[in-house]
């Protein structure tokens, strides 16, 4: 669980999930439980799908995978106790005293992984291996498989922040369009970059012939398309003022990282 | 996840949950979705455990496991979702009205599922098959990988019927000693039971060497020690008089089970 977790990465869904509790005034030190939670399960969601059985990557962030560095059995266990780990933090007293919250943000990470969110996607995905997906397709997938957690970690700094229905309303449409912002991005980083700095062994969809957001839109045509999803993920922002500065650099890095 | 959850079983641990809760009053009706949620964990434990890179077990309960009627991706995302399931369906409101309780199950759930309950139990047997584990080190592992789980499938019936601390503990102790119960007589079932029986292709544990607490006390030490067990979850029950007639039988049950 420590390798998994503590070998790097770039920590966006933590770093969203502090930020945005920010705007309401919830201290780092007071976030940080929860952010470690989302940290968890996107790390178990990578940790099985590097298994043999899923995508059959041997590299992750540049060192070996779990189950290469391990093995297979402790690599299916690491990413389960990482997924259970991550409810115990949000559950416990110190993450907020309020159980109303707790519960919320229990259920919130529940709905957004599990078989309606991050495991559903990864399903379909698996699927779509087998069929050839169009655009709507492709959209839905990841909107379930990385869209719906980047979604909660937006909306748990929220909830930490006891953020009003507008103010939580506005969040949503800045991280439903920066989590489909963020896999346009993964889809050309996999297109143009080398392997190197993506920090995994190969450039696995396009070498399945798998569609992805450039197979179906073109380079130019998903570079245009990220152009559009940073300036929603912006705009929706407006009624927080300088506040939300850190929140708008997010949307902008989505669109210039090269790993 | 419906082949896995549906197929089948004795629905122990939602049993255990449903009668805990009507000792306080609660109606079945009211328990039930709790009790589901503690099934799909028990299931999603054993739809991993039976991975190739884990047990390797082609047959569960009489059928194809469901890596063999699927395949072995689908197998380790069908168990990621039923746990992750599990915690929706305890975050509901329905589950209870009030966010103290839901948050308390959800926090119960994790603990007894996660690195320090079901998940860390299974990664110290799988340490033990390469080790020779004592008595002391059999009864730690067993009480994470099996105990655990049936230990908070008593709770959560307590917590959700409002029990007093005096009530819970006594139930904990019921719950520990059934739980020890509940693999004694596993062990004894995998010595002495057919695998017709007891629904498993084969009996692993004593093919591989493995410490059980047959090897460890023999059929008769084994069998004394289950006695014991059953007394002393027998005699927790006390001071509930009648109305834990139910969880008395469970305890018999345990002892005479043949499968």
């Amino acid at each position: 669980m420590h390798y998994a977790t503590l070998g790097g990465g770039k920590r966006f869904r933590p770093f969203l999930l502090m930020e945005t509790a920010a705007l309401f005034g919830v201290p780092q030190a007071k976030a940080l439980a929860a952010a470690a939670a989302v940290e968890c399960v996107h790390c178990y969601s990578l940790v099985h799908d590097d298994l043999p059985a899923m995508d059959d990557d041997d590299l992750r962030r540049g060192r070996a995978t779990v189950h290469k560095a391990f093995d297979e059995a402790t690599a299916i266990l690491t990413g389960d106790a990482l997924l259970t780990v991550a409810f115990e933090i949000l559950g416990r007293p110190e993450t907020d005293p309020d159980p109303a919250i707790r519960s919320g943000l229990m259920l919130g990470l529940a709905r957004a992984s599990g078989w309606q969110g991050m495991a559903g996607g990864q399903m379909l995905d698996l699927i779509a291996e087998s069929c050839a997906a169009d655009f709507e397709g492709i959209n839905h997938i990841q909107a379930l498989k990385t869209g719906a957690l980047i979604e909660f970690s937006v909306d748990a700094g929220a909830i930490l922040g006891r953020a009003g229905t507008a103010e939580r309303r506005s969040l949503a449409i800045y991280a439903r369009a920066l989590g489909r912002a963020f896999q346009v991005a993964d889809d050309l980083l996999d297109a143009e970059g080398d392997a190197a700095e993506v920090g995994k062994a190969t450039i696995k969809d396009a070498a399945a012939g798998k569609a992805t957001f450039v197979s179906l839109l073109g380079i130019n045509g998903a570079r245009q398309r990220l152009q559009e999803l940073e300036a929603e993920a912006i705009g929706a922002l407006d009624q927080f003022g300088d506040r939300a500065d850190m929140l708008r650099e997010a949307a902008r890095f989505v669109s210039i990282r090269r790993s």
